[in-house]
């Protein structure tokens, strides 16, 4: 097998689990489930499967990594000038690690997402590393378990092997009706954010469809020069890269059966995290706190309170909160 | 006009206003309307009306009172052994003016009942006490302006004067259909919880009535002694002497046009006080408290912080909270 590497794309804010997440101490620092914080569930994870590890973040959030991830090597954690999405991030480690170690396949992971069953995510890893050698792209699905409508799905095609097809195409986050459809018809995965490939051949795709990104990471990588890679625009791998490769048929998917969830608002987290203890008169909820909670004559919302601020919710808007966070003063963000 | 003496009743707990309401620091203390507090502003209105007037409280309250009440005279502060509701409160008041002041007409009034409109408040208490002369009972009705659920009602007979009429009966708080009946067949008054009498005639008639009641006030008048009083079961005037009275045909009731409400509830308090700023996103709702709020997807709700503790109830359900403190830890009653 290659050599594999794998980069934690350690940025982005959780607007929606405000205000327990901040743009200065963002989702994937919060130890939303369990006792540690979800980079650390995530470096725990690949620190099994993978020959090497790299952290792609920004400045202000240098310190904190640090700290958590006491076994990240002093290179491996590359501080972009700014936040420019993910493509120009893996892009970025593409190049550092074909200089440092040619011929790896590299793969994109989210910092922030959560996922159960560490042994079955372990084996869909390794069976997407072996597809890599011979696939331009490969990602993983996820069997949908509900007609979600807040995750991006990808369309299988044919059968590649037993747990591996072609992909279709990608469908970005459906309305309700279409998302139930997505889950009767069995085609339909979940799109996790995860993308393998070589190293080199990630370099040689940017560098055809998006020569900018590629320059501007080439010129952070060789010269530590910010000026192209601020001018970039934001752009996530699944438009920069796999979608045009699946119109080619260049990307494979695996099919993954361990259980997966971004927990991209109070609705999921609820349904993965045991609610504080409150008191209640014909309420109900989910409730996060240091002060006692009383909930009266509501059901299914949320009370989330921090040092500074709360947040009421109900959990069928849970997908809302992220349009508070675009109307808080600064400090409140 | 005869000398005129107001009894101010400042006990019970105000458990639907919980947590700002609380059995050490209780509703008619807090300045829940403007800068002054339920009781301050009790005693503002009736201090351009009666010659004199009493406050009935229990020990815990007294700090607070005689802090919150320069004015309030050294005897004239009449400290329970235990809250036993209105009716026993009302008979040690009339037995102390009665003692000090013979041929005095005392009245009742809550200290945590909110009113607009002074001049008509005065106005209509000073007919109240005239009638007073010549009626065993007199009470104060007050105008519905809703179908109110939360308020007990009275029925009136025969008019008396321009503003007065004869009792026909006292109805308890009713079901929404019938309340919506009450408010459209003019003829029933809310039950403003003020009764007006001679002393003697109160002292009189609860020796009749209550024997029981008459014996623990007396006692405790005379000798200080509490033990008769603390064995007594709460009862309120409505109850104790003004349903009996009615039946024959002995309360007259003036009918005011000032604007009153018992603040029983946020639902009530969310009509006369500006919510404190809060964010939103498809959300609306009445808050009080110190940290920043955002309501999502929730209209109509109360958020009310108090430094230990924070309550959320949907408004149309306010009436509920007060069982949350049934539930509470005592260190948070």
């Amino acid at each position: 097998m290659s050599r594999f590497v794998g980069v934690i794309l350690a940025g982005g804010f959780g607007t929606r689990l405000w205000p327990l997440s901040r743009a200065s101490h963002p989702k994937f620092l919060l130890p939303l489930v369990g006792d540690h914080s979800l980079l650390q569930n995530t470096w725990k994870r690949l620190a099994d499967v993978c020959d090497d590890i790299y952290v792609v973040t920004s400045e202000r959030h240098v310190t904190s990594i640090r700290s958590q991830l006491p076994d990240l090597g002093e290179a491996n954690l590359l501080v972009e000038p700014a936040e420019r999405s993910t493509m120009p991030a893996l892009t970025w480690a593409a190049l550092e690690i074909e200089k440092r170690a040619p011929g790896s396949v590299v793969a994109s992971f989210a910092a922030d997402h959560h996922i159960e069953n560490e042994e079955l995510f372990a084996a869909t890893l390794k069976t997407a590393v072996e597809l890599a050698g011979s696939w331009p792209l490969v990602t993983v699905g996820i069997t949908p378990t509900s007609p979600a409508t807040a995750y991006g799905y990808v369309e299988i095609a044919t059968q590649i092997s037993q747990q591996s097809f072609e992909v279709a195409r990608f469908v970005e986050k459906p309305k309700a009706e279409i998302a139930q459809e997505f889950l009767d018809d069995g085609v339909h995965l979940w799109n996790a954010g995860m993308f393998f490939s070589r190293a080199e051949n990630i370099i040689e795709k940017v560098l055809a469809l998006h020569p900018e990104i590629h320059a501007a990471a080439k010129e952070l990588a060789e010269t530590g020069d910010s000026s192209r890679w601020l001018e970039l625009e934001p752009l996530a791998i699944d438009h920069a890269l796999a979608e045009p490769l699946s119109v080619k048929n260049e990307v494979a998917i695996v099919k993954a059966e361990f259980e997966w969830t971004d927990l991209g608002d109070f609705a999921a987290l609820a349904k993965l995290r045991e609610s504080d203890d409150y008191l209640e008169v014909n309420g109900s909820g989910f409730v996060l706190g240091s002060k006692p909670v009383a909930i009266v004559g509501l059901k299914n919302i949320a009370v989330i309170e921090t040092q500074d601020a709360i947040l009421v919710t109900a959990l069928d808007h849970a997908q809302e909160v992220g349009q508070v966070v675009k109307k808080l003063p600064p400090d409140l963000r």
